[in-house]
């Protein structure tokens, strides 16, 4: 008799993106000439860079004839890429990071969703509050957690409430830990954290032997010189970190899928006996057996992006969407609301006025100017009374939201 | 205390096609000028058919240009995609597949291995001997198993012996059993599966409530037209299997990374009360989380392989490697070899000679033909005293290997 995985039955059933969407159905029906402006979702929309559209081409070239054409890959990534992560996204920021402690994806959700497995059952995981629901999600569906209870956390897991009391920073955990999950500049609050906290961070987990599990998908965005764009460039870092990175949020590779995974060589777990075990080796097994490598084409396409145009180009994109978070920024501070993120990162976090939860400030954001975000409740408790807006629109789009929002939102 | 997931320390470490390169580099070094042929690993040669290119460099062209860019897409798949495969690859056979029942990924090898996920830990898991490792292995880092004896068999998976004697058909399980890996036309041995003893299986998952997990990654090379090229073409399928398809055989997607799974709605598994839970919901739920879809110009690639000339490419792809498989088989057999295998599929699955193990034969194959194959023992016990030769080398390569092997190969 095959019996399922029953911890998939502990997952919350109410899907963010779905109830949104039901929502904005609900509205467009009974308003069809209301032109609805989303800015909810953390998709890019403009296109790939003209470098790697011009890579994707000859890549696709080169597998049309049999003297050029490419079969099975090395799972963790071809080296041509592979070097160029290690030179640019490393070396150039003073960071030693071997070819072969870089294993390139097909996207941080499935990295950052998979890379539990490689940990014991009984790992204790501590996650931020609010938090990118798949490091909730993969570690529920893997049984580390029991059930939620009515504000949605879930027992066994160790909440880290990030508040704007403590500037989005996470308390240390009270109780021992595992597993670290830090997403730096945050999704959703948009905050970032300085060097010294992140050390700290790097301090705790070699003292208690945790491992730090830290998503950098958004560093593209740091404008502050000081505030690091890895977690490598601190001290100690290479024996409790692993780093994941994306070129979705730089080179608008949401829809194209490429990523990478930096496991160094020094970082180990221990076994029930002590004994230490380098997390790359289990990472290097995990992936070659249940994955086979991201598109030859495709890579081809990420190596554009580290080109002297490419580099241009993905600058330019980010400046965009920056532009955009500041537009918003400043437009919802106009109009009287309190505003964090948004200087080093693509996301908004808006404190819902006084008296409106996160779902109430959905409704009349929808309502009043036609504007789809995502409440904050949505990424977990600590999120309630906070809404999250992203830089990821158009010029336009995002410009005619701010002006809707300034002359119709009322007080 | 970051703990690892122990379960890997039980993987055998003697990788088998690191031992093969280990000993052809070691011939290679001591002999120069040899001309090696490689026909061991399961890669294909040919280049990708040409309406697959030019769907490429127009989905290209797509993310170029804002209006037509493509961001985010729907995890399980583009529906332009997922309803070409349901008419061209079940309904053109007679059988009712949804498109959401079809869930497009990045491959057979990824979703063969994830696919454990979704049921209890505690899972009997049966396997047929020979077999792809990737089944074996991803039960094993899961915890399904025990460890390893000296013939390479984990303790509490279920074997089934596929010999010559049983026309490499497994015996049904003497045991209770919950999940059954079947993958037919049979990598390595070639054989197929005929209707009846499909619907026996079928049957049998039925009277046990267990689950089928079906390679069909091969049937495109299937000749005689009384073999099913879906399980869901056998009655009673639907409520029992889970089939796992690929462009990589068919297309020349080995390097491109795209495949299929169907999940239909009927398919359950119990919780351990008894209820019943339909299997398409709770993989929708993994892929959601931990996985964001294949490449948006990578579908539109394998949505041209349904276009009237990608039919046709096809056709001719697997035309090609089929006569590479009669070539080899007829070779062989000349050299009074027993061979099997390589009517219905893309392998050659050869009986070593009296008193060689598939390791002596390995040897002797290299050192007397220059030619690199796999050795059975590879794929498990019962794969021992057979040899693994594939049809996906280049037509000169192939005809070479044949005639090293009449000419030099002692009796």
């Amino acid at each position: 008799m095959a019996r399922i995985n029953e911890h998939y039955l502990k997952l919350k059933s109410s899907y963010l993106f779905v109830e949104i969407a039901r929502r904005v159905k609900a509205f467009q029906d009974a308003h069809p000439s209301a032109q609805i402006i989303r800015l909810g979702i953390g998709d890019v929309t403009r296109p790939l860079p003209s470098a790697v559209i011009r890579a994707l081409h000859e890549a696709v070239d080169e597998m049309a004839r049999p003297e050029t054409f490419r079969g099975y890959g090395p799972e963790p990534g071809y080296e041509f890429l592979t070097e160029l992560i290690a030179k640019h996204d490393y070396g150039a920021r003073g960071v030693s990071i071997a070819p072969d402690e870089i294993f390139v994806s097909d996207g941080t959700k499935s990295d950052s969703g998979n890379i539990q497995e490689i940990f014991a059952a009984e790992s204790v995981v501590a996650l931020t509050d609010p938090v990118y629901p798949v490091y909730v999600d993969s570690n529920v569906m893997a049984g580390r957690s029991g059930s939620a209870d009515e504000a949605g956390r879930y027992a066994s897991f160790v909440y880290l409430p990030c508040t704007a009391a403590t500037g989005f920073q996470p308390p240390f955990p009270e109780t021992a830990v595992d597993l670290v999950y830090l997403c730096y500049p945050n999704n959703p609050t948009g905050a970032v954290m300085t060097r010294a906290t992140l050390k700290r961070w790097v301090d705790y987990a070699r003292a208690h032997g945790a491992v730090l599990l830290y998503d950098a998908a958004y560093e593209a965005y740091i404008r502050d010189p000081e505030i690091p764009h890895s977690i490598f460039e601190v001290e100690g870092a290479r024996e409790v970190a692993i780093e994941f990175r994306s070129f979705s949020k730089t080179a608008g590779f949401t829809g194209t899928r490429c990523a990478f995974t930096v496991v160094p060589k020094e970082v180990v777990g221990r076994t029930a006996g002590g004994d230490a075990v380098e997390l790359n080796r289990l990472w290097l097994r995990r992936q070659s057996t249940k994955f086979n490598g991201v598109p030859y084409v495709i890579q081809r396409g990420a190596a554009a992006v580290y080109s002297d145009e490419g580099q241009r180009e993905v600058r330019a994109l980010v400046d965009f969407y920056m532009d955009n978070a500041r537009i918003i920024r400043e437009g919802l501070e106009a109009a009287g609301l309190t505003v964090y993120g948004a200087r080093n990162a693509p996301y908004i976090w808006v404190q819902t006025p006084p008296g409106l939860s996160s779902w109430d400030f959905f409704d009349k954001l929808l309502g009043e100017a036609h504007i789809v975000g995502t409440p904050g409740s949505g990424f977990g408790p600590s999120g309630e009374g906070y809404f999250r807006l992203t830089a990821f629109g158009g010029r336009e789009q995002t410009e005619e939201a701010v002006a809707r929002i300034k002359a119709r939102l009322t007080r």
